[in-house]
């Protein structure tokens, strides 16, 4: 199987890194992770998130911190909002690039839990926002299904449940006539595995052969470079993944909510198979490091402490 | 691809995991951990080594580690022994199962960092050691080829020169008469990659296609995991790993040189992928936790925070 020459790493570590940590950030540590990210190339950095200080304390300085950073020709800054209100204030910041998205949660209980909304709530309140974004002049281009793989709260997750959702928003989005080119599938809980990778990878790729497929990928059960590996070997070109393997979804029903894939693992696995991905790991690992600082903590990322390849290949060939 | 139906996993924490660690473990708890394991059902427990107490402290209760676990039937209890006073000391306790590997680093320098000898040295104190090795009663009956994917101290290992290191062990061991049935590869500093391992697995497949191939892999670089699943592919199965994460070779010359891939990973992996281990799960994850306590500090195996779905799976069925 040939690998894509070439993938888009989205980096997240700003967002949900920031939102899962125990310890108080401050805003300038949250601005300088921004900043450090920006020297490493990547064409996405996800900068923050407005949702409601009262659920998510963390984010409570999103306007600061988007005030705060330099932003980088080259990189697009992202945020995330969950409603008017949130879409509003990411608005104003008059800085960020602004992204629609119609999602949902394939686990009924998780989206509940989550949302407090059924799955069919979420499709209505999907729906709802159309108009909204399309008033703000944002265009909606993407969709996104959660716990796609499986969930915590309820089990395993079937790949055709998974499609059916994912064909119905692709359905919601013709008829209002959004050029979707972008369907993530995230692996909130980390239940994916290479095989159910390949399988719904495989089977979103038939039924809509001219999306690009993101995958959001969780470690939380130690397969998340292996999921990674199984998607770029079905010629998945577009991952989410986090400096450090900062981040984990603070709802997500366990204790110890492994973060997203750290970025700088997933960059050593695509340049020593010949992947492509732009991003400059050295400064990167420095990052995690710095990333490690700024929380207070390790942090579950290995390249780090294991060193980038490419150096000891210099050394040895001076 | 089909992945095998089955495979054995080599347990190596008690040995492999306790030689690395900087605080004193007692005796009483690597017994401890050793019984521990015992009850997951491996089919094969390394339990320490007979290494000189000068170079490795950590090591020199040996003898009484070897006394005081229980052995259960159907579990192998191996040791490590490098040298002739080795080889008597295991032997003497009456109690372990004895191997002879014939063994080889395919890095010139980190032979020398490692043994003090050139890999054609090396050559000729193992062939020394296969009169030594019959005297004893112990049959030979594996090979082994350390760095066999890349070197911190010399860089990249060609697969090609790992393939020759084979052949002229395979030679040595048919000029003995040796029974030779399997062979190791070790990726003892973390340079595998999917794609590296498919080409030395199908070299040393397409080669000797009646050996089992064993692989020793670390987790330096985070690819571990993505590694093993790549050889279940190339039909593996055969696997050494360490409960927890732990170890680590302390000579292997970087800083927080990380451990063998974490067995509860490896075996949920595989069981979630439909390859069965004999491993019991749910026990072996209390062994990860409890093997946290003895070491004093956190273990980077993840399913032993994350769950094992099996239990997941279970809840919600109810």
């Amino acid at each position: 199987m040939a690998l894509p020459r070439k993938i888009a790493i989205h980096e997240l570590g700003p967002r949900e890194g920031m939102q899962i940590e125990k310890n108080p950030v401050s805003t300038e540590d949250k601005i300088r992770l921004v900043d450090l990210l920006s020297e490493c190339n990547f064409p996405e950095i996800e900068v923050t998130s407005f949702v409601s200080p009262k659920w998510v304390p963390q984010m409570a300085d999103a306007e600061q911190v988007v005030a705060g950073f330099t932003r980088r020709p080259g990189t697009r800054y992202t945020a995330i909002y969950l409603n008017t209100q949130g879409i509003a204030r990411a608005l104003a910041t008059g800085k960020l690039d602004m992204e629609g998205v119609l999602s949902v949660t394939a686990s009924e209980a998780f989206s509940k839990k989550n949302t407090n909304r059924t799955i069919e709530e979420t499709f209505a309140e999907t729906e709802k926002r159309i108009p909204v974004l399309r008033e703000y002049g944002i265009t909606t281009d993407q969709i996104s299904v959660m716990a796609a793989f499986g969930c915590n709260y309820q089990g395993m997750v079937e790949a055709e449940h998974v499609v059916r959702l994912v064909a119905r928003l692709m359905e919601m989005a013709e008829q209002h006539g959004l050029p979707i080119s972008l369907i993530q599938l995230a692996d909130t809980m980390g239940w994916a595995t290479p095989s159910s990778i390949r399988r719904l990878v495989g089977m979103v790729q038939d039924r809509w052969p001219d999306q690009v497929i993101n995958l959001h990928l969780h470690d939380t059960r130690g397969l998340g470079i292996a999921n990674a590996y199984a998607a770029l070997e079905m010629g998945v070109t577009d991952f989410d993944s986090a400096v450090g393997g900062l981040g984990g979804c603070p709802y997500a029903g366990f204790k110890g909510a492994a973060g997203n894939i750290a970025t700088e693992d997933l960059v050593h696995l695509c340049h020593e198979s010949g992947v492509e991905t732009g991003v400059d790991l050295d400064r990167l690992l420095d990052v995690a490091r710095e990333a490690e600082a700024i929380v207070g903590h390790d942090l579950p990322g290995k390249v780090m402490r294991g060193g980038n390849l490419g150096a000891y290949r210099l050394q040895h060939a001076a």
